[in-house]
């Protein structure tokens, strides 16, 4: 499985994703869930992934094929597609033929292949928007009511961000959520593993303003996990029943 | 849906269980989901349920049955049975022939019902012992490296669970940790709904030694909830990237 959380606030957005893929218990590797289309100061597009890698794998390939194509047009490249609705359209319509593709080819075995995706984007002069496409290829959109989106292994990592995210949490305090919301995945299901791929894209900034690979051993994140942990143990020790 | 959760613990069992039931999201109801076999001093049983309504309280009603039997024996009765790997079995026996009678009715419809169980119990002279029963009958234990188990919609709750349960955990704490585990599940998955039912079985009491039940506007329930979320908050601002 997967965990991958994408949060859509006043300042900016953030993305967060694992790299564990699996077939089977026995058969685990680390591939990247995180990929950006960018033109500085133009467009900026952060796709993440969940589900078959044989299906987000040609998913992403093809999309980047249409966005490298010379006879590129709004209709086919995401780079160039006038709104970012037509963005998600593009990416869903992708997702559900090589959906469809990958089923024909696995329906001798019996088996299916399933796949979703997290787009976050803005163009120039755009506001900032993040999508939640499903394997069918249509998509839902985040709000200011529900101002996070996520896909894979979503249940452990929620109560943290139910409590937390809001419009006007500050970006380094939703870097903080993100990373927690992941903590408790990470603890707690083990088709969830590390290495993490975060990316921060600032308001009308059009960039991928920061990006951070946070390895297994990466000490920053075990001190702010440990000290979530003795959060948690301090403040349940505080709770009178 | 439902969440359940099952603590085995050095100095006795603790059990908690929601009450909301529902056939599609516009048909919800409460339904107890908790129930009780107890021969004071010498057996203590109890049972937690989730799925299908029509299979767990066909399944309650029959092990009930077998008690109340005028020819109840070793074999038919759980309050007879030798053994508590018996009572499971007895349970996981019943659980599968209801379920299989009620997927012979549902399959006209191409439907289908399931259930699965959690059983804590005691017999005069021997173990503690909770069981988790799946719905085909087999069933697993708890032991001192997994003292918790849970059934319905467990992912929530269980980052809590994972960080503060221990066999050593005193009873008070592991009231207070099934009680916040089941509110991070209410506030994030609007199928399992309060009242709740909770019960603590005193280590070779061999009796229900309380019982609580928590309506929606139980204060001392509320401010715990309030506590929670206030020292999340808190710990939250404390930690640092």
């Amino acid at each position: 499985m997967t965990y991958c959380v994408g949060l859509l606030l006043n300042e900016g957005m953030v993305c967060l994703s694992d790299t564990r893929t699996n077939a089977g218990l026995d058969n685990i590797a680390t591939y990247r869930k995180m990929f950006h289309f960018v033109d500085e100061g133009e467009r900026v597009i952060t796709i993440m992934t969940a589900g078959s890698l044989s299906v987000t794998q040609t998913t992403i390939a093809r999309l980047r094929e249409a966005v490298d194509d010379a006879d590129a047009t709004e209709a086919t490249s995401i780079m160039k597609a006038p709104t970012l609705l037509k963005v998600a359209s593009i990416i869903g319509e992708t997702l559900a033929a090589v959906r469809l593709e990958v089923n024909e080819k696995l329906s001798a075995a019996q088996a299916s292949a399933s796949a979703s995706m997290i787009m976050a984007g803005q163009r120039k002069g755009g506001a900032m928007r993040l999508f939640l496409i499903y394997p069918e290829g249509n998509f839902i959109e985040a709000t200011e009511d529900t101002p996070f989106l996520q896909i894979g292994e979503h249940k452990y990592g929620k109560p943290i961000l139910d409590r937390v995210v809001k419009p006007n949490t500050s970006l380094a305090d939703a870097e903080k959520a993100v990373l927690l919301s992941m903590d408790s995945t990470l603890r707690s299901n083990l088709s969830v593993g590390m290495p993490l791929d975060l990316c921060i894209i600032e308001r009308d900034a059009c960039k991928v303003s920061r990006t951070r690979r946070i390895e297994p051993g990466d000490a920053a994140f075990r001190a702010m996990s440990e000290g979530w942990s003795k959060a948690l143990r301090d403040g349940f020790l505080q709770i009178t029943l």
